[in-house]
């Protein structure tokens, strides 16, 4: 088992980068939500390739075909799934990888675990491309959530050495949380997007790459959401979050810089606001003890730069059992960050969805 | 469902700080294995209160007893449970909480969650004493995957803005790892441990508190663990580490730091090492595509400061619904981070086991 | 993994015959939630041994022992964890076992899946005493039910080739429900009761055991309890039902004697009853599509005749790789039917509540 | 969740009747395992209306196309999913449904749980059309139990009134098994073939329908598949089995027959076979204590009669709140015993390849 997660709402994610289709069965949706594809549409159309010069030459139309789960343009209880044809796939651009694994990908690992077996074309079920079902998946929870008052976004909150702004993560609203969607680079900061395309462009131009952070913030949410220990909010969450490509860091509120400064400091108090408890910081994220807090969630990922180069790269042949020097090749992204700012809302939306539908799609208000 | 996590290997822990007893059932331990129960006891003493001024003044045997599971002193096929008596415990010491909730803790969240019907004592189920049952699951599975070469280790990183030294990611032995269970303070160097203690030893007079981050390594594993996405060993580690309370942040490699490099850093290139395919280096932590890669898992948690402080807090008071001041109370660890070193390597310890047992207690070697 | 079922609510059993004690974890309860203590003491002891002529000579307390869960008298939301000690255990009566597998026991299953490793004595994990946790669940989920209009309650349908009287499945009553388990022996007909116990006693006289059939009801489910296909109501309690050692059939409605009608008959015409929407006969036995329709719940349980005879029977010696005849031993029900009766409505009701859980606590109605 | 079950092999469906497709994910197959596609349409085609008398008007080609999960003709470890297109559907049959829904059909329990947004359009995704995928993915685990040495194999045990002939339980052979399968009436006797067709002749002139049972055989097992208590072998097949639409019940060996006679008869001794554990009788039916004994697994399960009639029914309006009469409507199997027979070979196809990995696809012998 692997291309799954969720609990009362299970999330399936099937295909590779260049097998027939790829696509994605929702089961557990609640019924009777009506859709609005067209939104659908533009969310996944933020994580889609050839919109910018941080990204890939390969473009493709990603319009999903849904095949169930709806019924007169709303859900019907029955399992949703949608497919997305690969159809502007060159297989010859991947040849190599079989026999020589690109540093930092799953070519390595996937090989002997598969025996050989595993589909090496374009990174197989590994691929990046593997998130634009999520985002689709992702889009509808978001819709579902937005009917309940939550709302969710983010933005690159670095890349390489270049950092966004950020919101107050005590007063962020949804207002301004949706104005990073409409965006073509997705930061806070205009400044800011002009100086990461600049450092993006710079890294293109040597062939090299950057990775960067994504910000990502919920607000509405009810107090009591996940549960103690291993179902806690944030478990769930990483759970999610660490089965998209090239995450390999998350934390919560003030998370490793909160390790560094003492209780004092990192304690948010209780106070009244009217007959609301609030707190008047936020370092804890919105999660207390795995349970949401009522105050704006807060998380941060940390996404690797892109490990394909268009320099060379020392690697081994599998057959010869020797070293050998990958060839710069192929057309890929030298920054995925901007294009994976949806693909973090979307797992978080699918994440809160879930946990909403788990506590009976009603939430004890304080 | 909160408490439990795992696939093949299921780890359920149950307790309150201040119920009758905390524990843990463990079902789909291998049959035959034989359990040294004085190791898994040494273990636990590193978890176990009251070993040096970083502590609190609790102290408590912790001896687990064994309910089932083993036979002839080998572990028989059927769920293991054992129990710890909660018998050192001072109930009046907490009476406030169910009014005033402490900040940064889970008194708030619970309140809501559960409507009032919370077990308020010390943190009730998400009190850091539940961490001494997942201890004791973790010896467990790490003395079964030390039979299978597999050896984990972790040690204090960061305490506040004190740094220890680290081990070489990429040369990192089974040694090592074993020499930090050994000391006293959970540092490579002696000179750091002196020197968190000093940290430790001057907020405490403020009556303030400190976090830090641990970092985790394991060694020995095969290539082939885990599954793609969500099914990913990073992901599946997170779930188990975001259950331990006051974790606000994990990654695996260069994580957050790796974020901000380029790739023609980042990446690590492959060589061959004789037979054997290697890395020369090991950003990617021992992970790649979610799959181990044979070479040293690396991982870093950061922990929160203790929110209890011996300080006066703004909280409210849940009865009045309006502000009120915590007065500085309780017997707790200025600083939980040593004592957590080992809850990291358990939590490592039993998803490392589980994917091992899904892979069928056998695995592709190169 | 093995001896936990549920989604929402996990229901976690541990322990072997004679191993320091039995329990049960359940992971998911509802908070603050009243329990009668007495009232599962009740429950409990209807399936306690040494009630009457068809009963082991095995007498034991089973007086569970709550380490968690509960708070002040009610549910807390942490997990609930229930030990019964054992205490009137005689290893001795079963050292043959170790070398010579009873038939249709699990034995022998047990010796080549845990390699040689499992407890022997009493049957390890495999003991009918493991249900008695099931009970305590069961009796509090049964509470908890019955708080939202929900009565679960089973009888000996048949036992050997004695049959009881039924309920009418269309029009059964909670009250009629609740009359059988003040019986002393769980027949709607005491003349059956009688028929009953004294086929059970002929058989003893041999040396011979007996099985039966246990019909189990619930009343007062709203429509709509159970998903689709393989989360229908009827999978999921069967997942249950067959996990208490014995079961071999389970049949819901008409069952297999509806197989063998036709449509026209089988078929439940609906009607109105003032507002409510009802069946006119209910040979659906509640469950449409997997799916409650408000009906009464009607299953069936096969339970197999006691395996341990009073008599010699033919086995193999495991070291001697030779035939062998196994002497009549040990102290066991010549029939288990009555005392399993309790152990199918905890069954039945730990699912439900489980079912209800998913549907958020709260049930459309017509 | 609803359209998934399995553990370590996860099988979900999805689809409605009349949908723009059905299908199924596979996650969690075996890597490296070669593909024959032309037997996976094979025995779907045994499914597949429109072979005789018994069968509905409908004709689909229900050719699937797979969309991921192979790579050169092999699983190449990543999700595994198929997609049939719905073509020849008349959704005009379907549209009193919505207002009355049709005895023993799932369309009452579905609209009120689903609110009325259920797809009602040929049953939606409760039709017995979606044990189309089921078979697809039975197919395929079929093929890779065999490589293993396991071949399963099912006939119509009765229909209406008309038994066939059994296979002897503890001598059956792959050979007989596999004999069933290329017959164009799945009965071991043809005598009893014709009649049943005589008896299906009969009721379908009156417009009414019938059921039966169908009884399943799988050889070749290893000792040792399956968990205790609520991981066994009966419990995991059970809730595949009961996910079939229109199966009312399930035994296992000699199931309730054997719940009538005594331990003596039903115990099935031991013996030696050369070096070989076996018993000299199948009362067990494969599974002792949850877990496979080696000797051939016999189940049978009870199927309802096809609820659709060429009758007018009583049921109600739900617009109206008034009683109602259906009209004979619709092209519908007058018995689906004969296609819903490679239905129970692809469940328990699919749970015992599960098993069978869990087990690390090895298996301890004797």
């Amino acid at each position: 088992m692997s291309s799954q997660f969720g609990q009362q709402l299970k999330i399936s994610i099937f295909g590779q980068s260049h097998s027939e289709g790829i696509g994605v069965v929702i089961d557990g949706l609640p019924a009777g939500e009506a859709i609005d594809l067209d939104a659908v549409q533009a969310f996944m159309a933020r994580r889609a390739p050839g919109r910018g010069p941080a990204s890939t030459a390969r473009k493709e139309a990603d319009i999903p075909r849904i095949l169930s789960g709806l019924y007169e343009g709303r859900t019907c209880g029955a399992p949703l799934c949608a497919v997305i044809e690969n159809t502007d796939a060159r297989s010859g651009d991947y040849a190599a990888i079989a026999d020589m694994p690109r540093p930092a990908h799953a070519d390595f690992t996937a090989h002997f675990k598969y025996g050989g077996a595993n589909d090496v074309r374009g990174g197989g079920h590994f691929s990046g491309r593997l998130t634009a079902p999520l985002c689709f998946a992702g889009a509808i929870c978001a819709q579902i959530l937005a009917r309940r008052g939550v709302t969710i976004g983010a933005h690159a909150a670095t890349i390489g050495t270049t950092f966004d702004e950020s919101f107050d993560p005590l007063t962020v609203t949804a207002e301004e949380l949706k104005s990073i969607a409409k965006k073509d680079f997705p930061t806070i900061s205009d400044m800011s997007a002009e100086a990461m395309l600049a450092e993006i462009e710079e890294v293109k131009t040597r062939g090299d790459s950057l990775g960067g952070v994504i910000e990502c913030f919920a607000v509405g949410l009810p107090i009591g959401l996940g549960e103690p220990m291993f179902g806690g909010v944030e478990g769930r969450i990483a759970q999610a979050i660490f089965g998209i490509p090239a995450v390999k860091g998350l934390e919560f509120g003030s998370g490793f810089y909160g390790s560094a400064i003492c209780g004092s400091e990192n304690n948010d108090p209780f106070t009244m606001d009217g007959d609301r408890i609030v707190t008047t910081s936020n370092n804890h994220g919105g999660v207390l003890g795995g349970i949401t807090s009522g105050m704006p969630l807060v998380l941060r990922a940390a996404i690797k730069p892109t490990p394909t180069l268009m320099q060379e790269q020392q690697t081994v042949s599998l057959s010869g059992g020797v070293d050998a020097v990958l060839p710069p090749k192929g057309r890929h992204d030298p920054c995925i960050v901007p294009r994976a700012v949806p693909v973090i809302e979307a797992a978080v939306a699918a994440v809160l969805l879930d946990l909403w539908l788990e506590s009976g799609d009603f939430v004890r208000g304080v």
